[in-house]
């Protein structure tokens, strides 16, 4: 029997098989506790994704929060030390697909409440929770659309803490303040496919697009700023070939992702792309798409009361960070909501043998509760 | 009812669906037709491939018609005008999978011998025909197999005339003296795979190549000589990535292919690339396979009785190239032996709707027959 209800509450979660968009049972194992602690329960379901809407209280200021019971595939499973969704602990650790990203800070949010509530049942303004289980997959039916039904009705957030497991090194260490803008590219070359030995007869798209791909790797795009880290390219796909040794393919495929930041925006991303392009005198088809505007919750009440939180609890100074994925905060911030992130350390998420530090988790929970303290108490 | 034997014969062995390693009775016909002219019949199959060694007289010199009897796969069959096994004459010309590539020539080759040994049935020396059913494919079992049994044997050849496809605008405008060798590489670049949102935790096997490939890609390796064109080389394949575009692969995986003159050795190519890859700093690996060493027939007796044939037959000055693919000419050249290719237009050759001009296949004969009269009447 664990000492820790932060712990146990992890382990119900971890146990439930809850690859997205499949939810699992767990937004109802979140949803009977915080019935019991007074929120009113609304489940959002669209297509086939869970979401839960709940909420404790009717009145202003309204923090929020937020999360997703899904979680990415296993991987190989004869890479794991333990079955991914048969929760265990070694060694201080506690493996299993989601202990970082992230059922545990599922669980330190629902303690978290229980425990503030209890102590202050009459405090001010609302607690609410966005919970989805389509944060890991297209992310089409799950925070947006909740956001949708909220914007419709004028429910706003004041606050809203995302639990995307922040921490690097140690928990606290860092909290995300705001979010890279996500820019993909689908790039086609296209050549004149024929036959190795003749190639004065074909056109290979491989050697046309070779200076242009070197120059986009190597091309800085700035030097980004405060809050933000330089923007990054990063080629993730490129194919082109028919498996022949002796065919020059005729078109080259490449997939491509910008991580922006505000010094530049997805259009002047665009038109330096298509320069380079055109300055190598490729014939090419370019398909973009904007996956998350960048966005930034700068110093204000949200940073202040997690900064003394984690001060309080972890006894450090965090740190805020843009740097990372995208999360679904890119979906609330946009609402005027100030948003944040932090939850455990990031280093295993979406790898084989996920796991997050045990006397991690208790900790996380005071955290979640000192901010409700600071701001609705 | 056709007035050329030459087509009649190219029919009858274009309604064999005969695709590598098949041969489908095609060496059977072309067997009874030379044992009545009085060659001595020798079937050679090696595994699954059917070789056709044949020889009238038992003196040197010997001159040898050399070729194959299996074709290409016919491609989508939606795409062909007609039926790729059933020969259809439309407009002058004769369509057929392997009406170019290269059973017309197999056809002449036969009425030209068949021509020849009626007048000339006391001719000097021998006459051989070396057919195989595995050119297009692995060339395991075809011409080496047969070539190792003749060396084996002390059975030699002096003079090698291979019936592929060498005419490029109209017929015997161009022989093959000669071929470039080819050298294959299957080159993978190690990185580490990671998020592209935390580029330096990752390294992108894509980003450390571009220079590398781009530098290859613009290498000039020689400058060719008085037989050969410039050594080229062509990247075939390219592959990296996981297909999610979130994703920095770990491996990039590069095929690429050299045909190279006689001004550098495939040691020399190797080590070049290699020098390359090293001063980029990459992490690769690298296997080579050298498909065909190249050969080179310079002028002598097989080259001027071409000529002449060609002089007489079409009244046009051949030129002589090494340039286009690999033939089993480069399995014979090592003998010792002269080789030549001299056959039909090569336009169409592997693709759909293949053909050639019907008005060629008779002057072929003859050309093939002056030869043998100018080397052995």
């Amino acid at each position: 029997m664990s000492t820790s209800e932060t712990l146990d509450l992890s382990l119900e979660l971890l146990r439930q098989p809850s690859v997205t968009p499949v939810d699992h049972n767990c937004q109802t194992i979140m949803a009977e506790r915080l019935a019991k602690a007074g929120f009113h329960i609304e489940p959002m379901r669209f297509g086939e994704v869970d979401n839960l809407w709940a909420r404790r209280g009717t009145t202003e200021p309204v923090f929020c929060f937020a999360g997703h019971t899904d979680v990415v595939p296993t991987g190989n499973l004869e890479d794991w030390k333990t079955q991914p969704f048969q929760p265990e602990i070694k060694d201080g650790k506690l493996y299993g697909r989601g202990s970082a990203d992230m059922k545990t800070a599922l669980a330190a949010m629902v303690v978290a409440t229980e425990r503030f509530v209890a102590k202050h049942p009459n405090h001010k303004g609302s607690i609410a929770y966005l919970i989805t289980s389509d944060e890991e997959g297209p992310a089409i039916n799950g925070t947006v659309k909740v956001i949708e039904t909220l914007e419709a009705r004028q429910e706003k957030l004041t606050w809203c803490l995302v639990g995307e497991p922040s921490s690097t090194h140690r928990l606290g260490d860092i909290v995300k303040n705001g979010r890279r803008g996500s820019l993909n590219a689908v790039l086609t070359i296209q050549g004149k496919q024929g036959h190795v030995a003749y190639p004065h007869l074909a056109n290979n798209p491989i050697h046309q697009a070779s200076a242009a791909l070197n120059e986009l790797c190597n091309t800085v795009w700035d030097q980004g700023n405060e809050y933000f880290p330089a923007t990054s390219f990063q080629i993730s796909n490129i194919h082109a070939g028919t498996g022949a040794t002796n065919v020059i393919p005729g078109t080259l495929s490449v997939t491509f992702n910008f991580r922006y930041c505000t010094e530049v925006t997805a259009e002047q991303l665009q038109a330096r792309v298509i320069e380079i392009l055109n300055k190598h005198k490729l014939n090419f088809e370019i398909q973009w798409t904007l996956s998350g505007l960048p966005f930034l919750t700068p110093v204000g009440e949200l940073v202040k009361a997690t900064q003394h939180a984690i001060r309080e609890v972890c006894g450090i100074e965090t740190e805020l960070s843009t740097s990372g994925g995208t999360s679904d905060g890119r979906f609330i911030a946009p609402t005027g909501a100030q948003v944040l992130e932090l939850g455990v350390l990031n280093a295993t998420i979406h790898q084989v043998n996920e796991h997050v530090n045990v006397d991690e988790l208790e900790p996380l929970a005071r955290i979640y509760e000192e901010i409700l303290v600071q701001l609705l108490a």
